[in-house]
């Protein structure tokens, strides 16, 4: 109840703070005869890791191996389906001398809401606040798109805007590859002088992150509160930093007439895909297309207007090199929180059928 | 696990199909001493009703007193901390004869997915799609409603944009006794004349709106998972026809810098409120905004491309009288979800400090 | 959370007072398809309405005609796989003026722990508290008993001993229409002459009631924290006026040797069913057999030592007729909770192959 | 969904196999503030460690240090409100050669049931059915009595009979360093001689442990599925190898008659116990009481009578040195799951109330 679980049948639960021994979490229900070993798991970690290819100019100083260990469920190569534990350890784990920062609430930050909630900055929300408990999301993810692939489901996830940039999804298949993960090759430059130059104003930028999953069978979700859509909003939006999750059309819809929103359908399929896949709450057998709109990194080189623990003004300056933009690192953790959410429903549409 | 539960502490459980005698629910996990009775909930009731004022020109045919009657739970005016159970009575059951339509999928609606789910166009999905489940939605957040007043929190929604027109939200307080629960009177004109012009075309509008939520104390959420934007995306994108989710700034904070669009913190609050009233998945003790853009109505009176349930082609025109703009149905609905959550995590965060 | 929820895949919530306007509940997740009708529900609630014929001697003032109303997932006859609501209409609301009564705690009631957890005798607790609350389980369990019917289980339970006086379990399959639900048509007699001679001391009985059932297929349950004993136990337990739980053996296997107690197995099932069915908390394909005892009912003629709300000793003496064992009404109770158990167990299972 | 979590607001979840790399858990929901270190929970596991004092003559060959290592949630000393992440490493992982073994179905073992679900013995099944499970139980009751120390309630659980032999409940504060965990000095001889006795017969014992938890305040539990005694009872059952729950008098209720069983009310208390500290699912403040049926070890010298994993009759006779009676391993493993329930419910209450 603490909210550390995510899933129904599929469930994954996640330990761990960014200064502690580590990492890890515990998928609960995947079925036996999964192929999974660490280097599948690591993989997906490679994606987020500070400092991958992705991150490129955006990236962070922090390094860290983040290496995967199985503790549990995997037996010759294939899930068990017993529980399947992992960690992580903290190697980077000095604690940064903070200074005064710890006197102040870095504006954009969960500081002041973590003292409202815990009366204590650090203890229990520190950690968990950190972008670092992610790893965990994205491990169990991999889990996930383990079970997905024997389904022939495959999940993608590409940047389609930086600063206000769109890319052209015109090759998102090697997206992950690419800088920024960008479906568009000739947006890159652009991207990246763009980061440049906000790093020159000491600012930081937002952007816009599509998740794509293909080969998802109609049927999946179930009708009033766990749509299907419903679930895949709760789960991108529970990533940090994201302010919006749209579908499909999303929030274009509100502008379009019926007659042009509705997608006409032909045998086999439909025309259009203004739906992004779903009706009802339920897949209808086209990609299952969402986007989270991830806000720009709160923490800015400029000078800030804040308070201190006590509530009397404070200017904030904050040194050091910064992330300009988060989209690298949360890329991946979108693309695990969607493929959780439909091994999740998938399984349990096999249970109910 | 079929997803007719929502919540955690505070559980709405729904039933009834639109056909069928009637719809209800029970409210699990309300606390002892709320002041509640019949008329409390049917004031809700009443605004979502097909017809009600608000729906103007933009309303339906339907004719549904939608009178509730409370079986459980209460006892001389106030909750007595066990269950909560409601039921409303179809009045205006009498199946409509659909003809060649029940022959046909729908473009923009859930037949073909109930259809791939169930095996079955009408069995169980079929009442379950109807607009008319969210009564109980309703019913069920009118109670929510009631212990959030009991904390002084007080939550309103209103149309914030019908087909592109967007309202400036100059008197959301009275926006509830405004034709399209409009917070402008100013934009009301335009609107019903849009109404009125797409209606001759034959079509259909969707629009966005906004529900805001005053009087949330700072530290409601949980870190992780069950982020309190997290819980209100999964709770407001439940809700059929909705096709994005906004917090704050929403989508505008991908085009945001981060010296734009942190909120600077003064003593006793903030500048701003880019965040919606949300840092890091916790409440901050500003008011809670979120925006959800509902979709056009999928039922339009011009001839559309579809199939028919053997898969060939079929043209669809659907003859009589129908509504242009769900919106007016909607706001109480999203009202009623977003209560449903403040009140499950305000319960959960109790005495927890 | 509060507890009036039952189940994983199918689900029951309940709600009601005894005093209120009447009982009822929603059962989530039952299949489409399942034949259902209202007679197949009023069948099991006439088993434990007060005055049944196997009630007899020891059975209650009260009459009720519990007449269940089905409110949705049914159509034709069949369920449609959406939530099905039922409510009972509470006939007999009079209270009765219990007096003096109401400022004593009366001994082996919840009068006092109710006191304690809700600071309110009637609140919350109050009705919950009533054995009515059981005319709830018993209409869920009958959807439950229906959908195993349709996988060949059946589900029984008898009285296999009465104020320590044990029946031989010689006709299970009539005991539903025999006195007492007894198996044993030769110890009817002797409880009979019990009841009536305990009815002259003003005293009361306990029993033990057997759960049976057969025809369930191995590989139900789950290895650790829901293994299908487990499951079971807590069912049983959750009925009040039950003290303890038996699987199989039960008790007595904490003196057998392991040479005794161990069920060899031969060909095709085993020997004995030393283990009521369940092997590491999977069924084994052998009939599932549990027991529960039933305390004495606590409301006896006698005069009783006890307290008033204020603390003051205060002496009991509750006037009356009163029912002298509560097995006649706990009986399809404990049917109704085994039937919930193995139809949630069983749709998790499915499909799992 | 695969019952590898427990509880409700104190959860815990757990991972691990016998001969995998480890065995661990999460516990998520624990709040902050609760002193906690390794030393803490390494204290509960040594009691259960195979080869402990307690186990005495009755115990297992294998050797396990089972160390544990707190993975997250605490520092400096006390837990932080994150969750509580643990890791035990299997050390004597060597797989025993089963020869013949594998072939055959063990009585009294879960082979058959693992087989019969799974359709494989050692994928899934395997690992958990082993014992050595409970050890991520442990540890985590470990933390839950920290917190209920705090609390000022204490847990406490002893044997109070072995192969048919009673002892008297003369001394449970020291019963944790006696052997067998025996809270009677003089009985130990006598269960001593009897393991002697029965290990030369080729054969095993069973027995009766108690939990005891005091200080618990009236008020904890709710009222109709999720009573007090039906989530304990669901949790002992849950221990592999219990075959019956007593709450209170347990099965001699029902041979009690109501005015031998009603505990008599007095200023401050009760005069008896028979409820076992549980009226109405819900705590009256005085000691809970309850009992475990533990079986006699499946596992024993003598041949016995099975089949193959081809259906085929198998005489299985199988060698070594084996466990007499499994209730030296039982008792720690009782008292932890009793704990995790009361903490769970002590923080509902908490939340609720």
């Amino acid at each position: 109840m603490s909210g550390n679980t995510f899933g129904r049948i599929f469930r994954l639960t996640t330990y761990g703070e960014s200064h502690g021994p580590g990492l890890g979490g515990v998928v609960d229900g995947c079925p036996a005869g999964v192929p999974l070993d660490e280097s599948v798991i690591q993989r997906e970690l490679d994606l987020r890791r500070p400092g991958s290819a992705s991150a490129g100019l955006a990236g962070t100083a922090r390094k860290e191996p983040d290496t995967v260990r199985l503790l549990s469920g995997v037996f010759e190569g294939v899930t068990t389906g017993t529980p399947i534990g992992f960690h992580i350890t903290n190697e980077d784990q000095r604690s940064r001398d903070y200074g005064d920062l710890a006197k102040l609430y870095r504006p954009g930050h969960a500081d002041i809401t973590y003292d409202a909630k815990y009366g204590l900055r650090d203890f229990r929300g520190g950690g968990r606040a950190s972008g670092r408990e992610t790893v965990s999301r994205v491990a169990g993810g991999a889990v996930a798109l383990a079970l997905l692939a024997m389904h022939d489901i495959e999940v993608r996830a590409y940047t389609v805007e930086i600063g206000g940039v769109p890319a052209d999804v015109v090759d998102p298949a090697s997206a992950q590859e690419r800088l920024f993960f960008s479906p568009d090759p000739d947006v890159v430059p652009a991207w990246e002088s763009l980061v440049h130059d906000v790093r020159a104003e000491g600012d930081t930028l937002g952007g816009i992150v599509q998740v794509e999953a293909t080969g998802v069978p109609a049927g999946l979700g179930e009708p009033v509160f766990d749509k299907l859509d419903a679930l895949l909003a709760h789960a991108l939006m529970s990533v940090g930093a994201v302010k919006a999750v749209e579908v499909g059309a999303g929030l274009e819809a509100a502008r379009l007439r019926g007659s042009e929103n509705n997608d006409p359908i032909i045998p086999g399929g439909f025309h259009t895909n203004h739906a992004g896949g779903i009706l009802g709450g339920i897949s209808n057998g086209q990609p299952i297309v969402v986007r989270a709109t991830v806000k720009p990194i709160p923490s800015i080189a400029q000078e800030q207007i804040t308070i201190d623990t006590n509530g009397r003004p404070a200017p904030l300056r904050v040194g050091g090199r910064h992330d300009i933009c988060a989209i690298p690192r949360v890329v991946p953790v979108l693309k695990a929180m969607a493929a959780l959410v439909l091994a999740d429903t998938l399984l349990l549409q096999r249970r109910m059928g």
